[in-house]
């Protein structure tokens, strides 16, 4: 993230903060900037308008507090928290509190995102029936007893948590809210009481998405969506995913249509064509869009509402996990927003 | 089919029944063969070692009845029935009649499930922990009321009873029995109260399925394996499904692998490549192999078990689309070893 955003001339890295020293002190000297011994400090800064948060998940609400007490512009990364209780402390800092507020679901600024958005839009693919999002790769061969990946409260599914937020908001961003989320998971590795390979049904409005996450094979980053026109196949190439300036040029888009219709279904003939995809570095327009909202020149196009809405998916699909029945994406969401 | 049987020598079409007499003679003039005027007529004749059902579904079970009573061996499409009744009335006529029985699940002799097959069975993929397999089509779009593919007792999930019970076999081919099905789906056409997209999960003992089915998109058929070595990937370009004697030279397979490993996730780099599909006929070997169980020196790979096992998981996952609920496939056999 710090090396996209050393790249824009229209944002500066001015100072960090975290409580290690050392790694303090190597983030400074890496990107040029300064640095702070407290996020009080950091905070109280006049020369930093906002900050972005890397810390785990579980630390975000309290330091969005205190931003949002110092009227410092928050950008987090995703998710925005993952407990309840956390969201609701969260909603409650950032409503009315007038900060700009911005949580890092960049994956559907990733151009082919952009153009099967398009695609959808225009109607030129079609009313779309089914999207099915997979995010994948091998971390969770390493992981041991202990760590908080491992822990089915820290880290709901695992590879859902880490991986499949992404596609969440990818699955929204293409089809609307979704409803309902039934989810089945596996935990096959003995002292792991976490799923490391879960499957999740979305219900939407007037499609279905689907999303797989699997932490126990080599990395996977795909979107079918299957419209009545068209079918449409994105592909990542995860070697490439974090090096924001790079990606898009590691992804491919195609398009299956019937290129030659018959009555006879039998003869009818299908065509793949590949959709160009102009280059772009979703990391670095990210934060542009945020530093122009905080100059009033940008909207924020993933704020606090598709942030919560997100973690409403991952949350439901959680607790379907544990009971095994679906859940209501409005039972979370109003438990995030009338807590009892 | 007929087309691949009239390939083979060692199969030998020798008459044919149906109720309209100018199908018959059409069918008889086009293949070359006998016809008889009733099904008892056909089941009576001695030169006839064997019966290939294509009737629609919900008329095997009294074919496959009086079949047994003459001592004639059966082939008959899949599924071999949707009916619970109906199932138990086919379990009854064949156990114990002495007669070969075969269900005609022959995707999973295309090259690309075998091949697939061995490299897990080998080790070579290393243990698999989630398969998605994808099978639709835009057939439902042409879809009118009253069909009875419109109808949701008699085609279960629409593409999921027509389509997707290829799948079910592929699936429980690739991994094992199904142990437990939940799905959802969407009816989005006013007047078809049948489901035309759906999705369904898949627990296995040590892993996930996913099956996605829908007659409201371009042809698809695709099967993603996710195992600990490897990914592998398969595509069949629907347009050449009907053709079995061609359709393996339209497939591909890629595995996905890590090919630069290093201590630093971010750093591994990944390849995909080819795996080689020598051509086969799916069609054709299954008929040769119900032949050979007939002369007795061939084995049938998918009798009365595999078919009655595979509709369970349709069943399953259709009661799940009427419930909400999960469902277990254990369920499903017990009603149908044990009716009430």
């Amino acid at each position: 993230m710090a090396q996209a955003y050393a790249a824009s001339p229209l944002v500066e890295l001015r100072s960090c903060y975290t409580r290690n020293p050392e790694r303090r002190q190597a983030f400074a000297a890496d990107f040029g900037c300064g640095q702070d011994e407290s996020l009080d400090a950091l905070l109280a800064r006049d020369d930093v308008d906002g900050i972005v948060i890397t810390a785990p998940n579980d630390q975000h609400a309290p330091i969005i507090e205190a931003a949002a007490a110092h009227g410092k512009h928050v950008y987090t990364e995703k998710p925005v928290a993952v407990a309840l209780a956390d969201l609701r402390r969260i909603r409650a800092a950032v409503l009315g509190s007038g900060i700009v507020f911005a949580c890092g679901h960049s994956a559907r600024r990733l151009a082919g995102l952009r153009a099967m958005k398009s695609l959808l839009d225009s109607g030129a693919a079609g009313a779309p029936s089914m999207v099915e999002a997979v995010f994948g790769n091998e971390r969770g061969l390493e992981l041991k007893e202990g760590d908080w990946r491992a822990d089915p409260v820290q880290a709901p599914g695992g590879p859902l948590t880490q991986l499949g937020i992404h596609q969440i908001d990818n699955l929204q961003y293409l089809l609307g809210p979704a409803r309902r989320a039934v989810a089945m998971g596996q935990a096959p590795r003995p002292g792991i009481a976490n799923q490391l390979a879960v499957g999740v049904l979305l219900e939407f409005d007037e499609s279905l998405g689907y999303l797989g996450c699997n932490w126990l094979s080599p990395g996977s980053f795909t979107i079918d969506v299957y419209a009545r026109l068209a079918r449409l196949r994105y592909e990542l190439d995860f070697s490439w995913w974090s090096n924001s300036a790079q990606t898009d040029r590691h992804t491919r888009l195609t398009r299956t249509v019937i290129a030659a219709d018959s009555a006879n279904p039998d003869a009818r003939v299908l065509a793949t064509e590949e959709v160009p995809l102009p280059p772009r570095d979703h990391l670095r327009e990210e934060i542009e869009e945020f530093a122009g909202a905080i100059r009033g020149t940008a909207r924020v196009e993933v704020g606090l509402a598709e942030a919560l809405a997100n973690v409403a998916v991952l949350q439901a699909a959680a607790r379907s996990l544990r009971t095994g029945a679906p859940t209501a994406i409005g039972d979370i969401m109003a438990e995030i927003e009338e807590p009892r």
